[in-house]
C-alpha cells in the first residue's frame, strides 16, 4: 500500500480545452511506486473555480474546438440574469463550466499505468480568457 | 493507513446553491486521524437523485445565485418533452441538474486538511423546491 | 486493507440511459473482500469518450427517457459550429454528453455493500447510435 501526492503547475494556456495527459503521466512516473503498482487509483484535482478537468478524445483536435464552441453557446457571456460580472464577462460562465465539467477526475491504475481507454486523454478546461498557470494536485494510491 | 466514514445530515435548505464547506470540515475534524494524515482523499457522496455536490467559489454569493439562474433556464420546468411529472414540475429538472453536477466530490487531503484552493468551497445543489434534509456520506482515507 | 479490480463488459445497448446497477453489484459481489469490508469506496470507470456513467433514479423509467430527450435538445446534432463530423452526426454530441456527465462514479462502501441512497442507481449513458459493448473498470478498496 502506497500513498503519494505531488502538486503540478500547468503552464498558462488560452481559453479552451487542452490535452494534458502527458504532463499528468510525467508527474505520476516521477513517483516512486507507480511502476510496481498492480492496482490503484490516480486522483487529479484542480485548485481553481474557473478551470476544470475532464476526460475525452485524445486524437482529433476538432473535438476540443467543438467542445469550446458548444460550451460558449450553452453558457453565454453577458446573459441578462448574470450579476457576478466584476471580474469580467468571462468570469461567471467560467464558474458554470467548471461545475458542469468538474474539478477532479480519477483514473484507475492497472499494472503500473493509467488504465485509460485507447481514445481517452485528460483535458484541462481553461474557461478564463487569461487564466494563467493552473495547479493540479495528483494523489496516487494503490498496492 | 486509516479508513473512516461518517454520515452527516445537511439541514433543509431552499432551492438553490449553498456553501456547506463548514459542515464538511466539521465532520472531518471529528474523525480521529485527520490531523495526522499526511496525504489522503476525502470522498463526499450525497444519497439523493435531486440534489448534488459540486465545488465552486466560496466568496461572492452572487456566484451561487447566478448558477441557480443559469440552471433554471438551461433545464426548464414544464418542457413539452418531460413525462416524469408526477412529483411536481421541479422534479425532473432536479434529476437532470443532479446528473449534470454529480453526486460526489472528492478532495485531496494534505498535511491534515482539505487541500482546497483559496477560492474553492463545497456547494450543495438543492434542486427541489422542498427537498428537506439531505444525507452525505463522508469517507476519509489516507496515511 | 484490500484492493481489487475487475473489468466488466456492458452488453451493447441502444442510445439512451440504462440502469446497470445489477451488473455493477454482481461484479463487486464476485470480489473476495466485499462482504467483510466495513468501509471503502467502489470506483467505476468507463473506458470510452462517447458513453458515460452517472447516478440517478432507479425507479421510474421515464426519468431515463426524459434525460435522453433533454440531452438531445441541449446538445443537438448537426449544429452549424460542429466540425468533428467524420464519424457521424451523433459522434460529437456524444463526446459532449460524455464530459457533461463524466467517465466515472465513485460510491462509498458501508458494511459490505454499496451505500447508495434508496432511490439511487448507476446509469450507463450510451450516447452513440451504435456504441457496441462498453468496458467498465471496477476498482474496490477499503478495509
Amino acid at each position: 500500500m502506497a500513498w503519494h501526492q505531488v502538486e503540478i503547475r500547468l503552464e498558462p494556456r488560452p481559453r479552451g480545452f487542452h490535452l494534458v495527459t502527458g504532463e499528468i503521466v510525467a508527474a505520476l512516473a516521477a513517483l516512486p511506486d507507480l511502476k510496481r503498482m498492480r492496482v490503484g487509483v490516480a486522483h487529479l484535482f484542480i485548485q481553481h473555480t474557473s478551470a476544470s478537468l475532464t476526460i475525452n478524445e485524445n486524437a482529433d483536435p476538432d473535438v476540443r474546438a467543438d467542445m469550446e464552441r458548444w460550451f460558449d453557446q450553452a453558457v453565454p457571456e453577458n446573459a441578462p440574469y448574470i450579476v457576478h460580472t466584476a471580474e469580467g464577462s468571462d468570469d461567471m460562465p467560467a464558474h458554470l463550466k467548471a461545475s458542469l465539467l468538474g474539478s477532479s477526475v480519477s483514473v484507475p491504475i492497472r499494472d503500473g499505468r493509467l488504465a485509460l481507454g485507447t481514445w481517452q486523454g485528460v483535458y484541462l478546461g481553461e474557461h478564463r480568457d487569461h487564466g494563467g498557470s493552473r495547479t493540479v494536485i495528483v494523489t496516487l494510491t494503490g498496492e
